[in-house]
């Protein structure tokens, strides 16, 4: 473990309003030393799905000993319980509601799930719309100063499940879709470097984005030619749709990322 | 006094120009184990009664001996003072115009203001355009390093007064205004849980929301029908006009915050 | 040198995908104790000019020992070099693409110049099309640590040049431009404070901006007549066109900052 700890939000809440910032101090009041990570703020509110896979896709570069924090929470103040999730042999905590948003990325690997009832855990007075600061972040700042998940309450044995969109494998194609399009106007999928064949050259390999059909995986966006449109493995290991020097959103005339799907396919 | 001093800013910036970035590095170079915390950036710019009220909500959740500065400042390099302010018995200082930006958090209780003329707490040569970074930067920096505001200056005896607008109390009813539409789309009002009567139970009060009509006040967000429109307590303990599920600026056809009243009454 | 490190990062990835959450996640597992800086992340995409302005602008401000990563770079995965650079005499290091981004605040003083080859400056598996984590970051780690240039590979002998706009001066003209349009409406130019001629009283400036003229150099905003449209000398020494608590672009009718001359005169 780090000697400082760090811990990384995720949010739909923005930072206009200061509600990231309330979260933060109360982290602090308690972690003085705590190195804080934003991972986003500006998920579409109430998007669940989004959060989760930004978590999955954020978290393997975090400081060993981190603790994420996820609060997309449209359930605040209802029964859902709130959690303390510990991936075991990942030295990576969890804190979040139980309404999936912590499920992908828990469930990659083994761990164990706990509610926070402690009295340790939680701001002395609770309000009912406001976990993130009077309940998830007291929690976070608990575990990042080294306290277990069974301190803060008891075992859940059966967390809400959420199942990201997986591209679907059919013989010589995938049929995926676009989730995300990026502030480069890029299309970010579903389908991971991993769902595509061994053996099969990347000049082989044929895109479908609803309809326009994009030829060869490009191993970067400045590799295709001048302005074309392109596919290549992005950051996070995600297909991407992209555009070399402009953007892919605006040349097929996207506005939003809603139903547009993406098949790669080969002979 | 936590081992890391924590200073926390505001401003009407914005996080694109680099400006928050200088004010920053100043003041790391003067204290290099600071911790920040931005408040917010997105401030409407030169709205300074907005910023006062994110002060007032946020400050009681950063941590001891935290030093806010505030910097909404249209009459920045005028006559206007530069203020270093001791919270009495708040563990709190803040730092910025005296414009009224800061005096509502101040005069929530005991307070003393000096202003900032010290040649120690300002940049060897300041512009008269950027005061946040070249004189309230540095003087927050010494506050958070032990500094007393009577080393920054002399005393300044009376401040610019900014009254926030008040709820209205009428026999059985409290008439306030919507302040803010948050990233949710809910109304975030004037009324303060605390203007509420004692012994009225939640079922009992009624909301008229610019002539829309809300029966009683939900615990949270989630409790109320699947996308009713609802009246709840917020997080700063504002009362909040929401939509389960959605938002409520859109059901109200809202596009600004502007001139909505909001009247809670009860039998 | 401070105690703690700084590392400053400015790239045009925005903050809602997580890939800045990546890179500091990156930067704290092989540095704990960094501290970070966001310069800017909302840099318009592939905007490499904006993007060296930017750091120019800022750096003076960061503290001494200071790591500015900048990424700003449509050609990652190509052949362009990734280069580490010593800001001799400084105090300061720079890191990312040879695409020019880099070049106007290296090449304001002496520097060195290295290509990042080193095993120890890259992860075990570098993505062609995310160099800021995989590359950029471990570099910059490893320079805030102490390391030196020369120990990330090969001296670059020539940089990529990027020649920022500089006004043209003529006999009792200075003929620049505007780069930028701030949250306030400022316009901001390439026409420096130092550009101006000594000797020549401030009334005595005459300002063009795209045909509509502003008499006298304003001290600040709030020095000319309320609503008025001035001139000024903003925080970065440049000089700017405002609205004394008000919008300039607003003012003048303006969308973009694009293709708008600037022409300061006197008599």
């Amino acid at each position: 473990m780090p000697q400082r700890p760090t811990i990384a939000l995720l949010t739909d809440f923005g930072t206009r309003e200061g509600y990231v910032a309330a979260i933060k101090g109360v982290i602090l009041r308690r972690l003085p030393d705590a190195t804080l990570i934003d991972i986003s703020h500006e998920v579409t509110a109430h998007d669940v799905t989004t959060g989760a896979l930004l978590l999955l896709d954020v978290a393997p570069y975090l400081p060993p000993g981190a603790v994420c924090v996820g609060v997309i929470d449209p359930g605040v103040g209802t029964a859902r319980l709130p959690l303390a999730i510990e991936c075991v042999g990942r030295a990576l905590h969890l804190v979040g509601p139980d309404n999936g948003l912590l499920f992908p990325l828990a469930s990659a690997g083994e761990f164990r799930a706990h509610a926070i009832t402690s009295a340790a855990a939680v701001a002395p007075a609770i309000s009912a719309t406001f976990h993130g600061r009077d309940l998830f972040a007291p929690a976070a700042a608990l575990l990042a100063a080294g306290a277990t998940v069974d301190q803060l309450g008891p075992a859940v044995p059966r967390l809400v499940e959420l199942q990201l969109p997986r591209p679907v494998f059919e013989d010589r194609r995938r049929c995926g879709q676009i989730l995300r399009i990026d502030r480069f106007g890029n299309l970010i999928s579903n389908i991971l470097r991993s769902d595509l064949p061994l053996g099969v050259a990347a000049e082989a390999l044929r895109f479908d984005v609803g309809g326009v059909i994009v030829n060869g995986l490009s191993l970067s966006y400045g590799l295709a030619a001048p302005a074309a449109l392109l596919a290549t493995v992005g950051g996070f290991d995600r297909i991407e749709i992209a555009v070399n020097g402009g953007s892919a959103a605006e040349r097929l005339g996207l506005v939003s990322e809603m139903s547009i799907p993406l098949i790669v396919s080969w002979d």
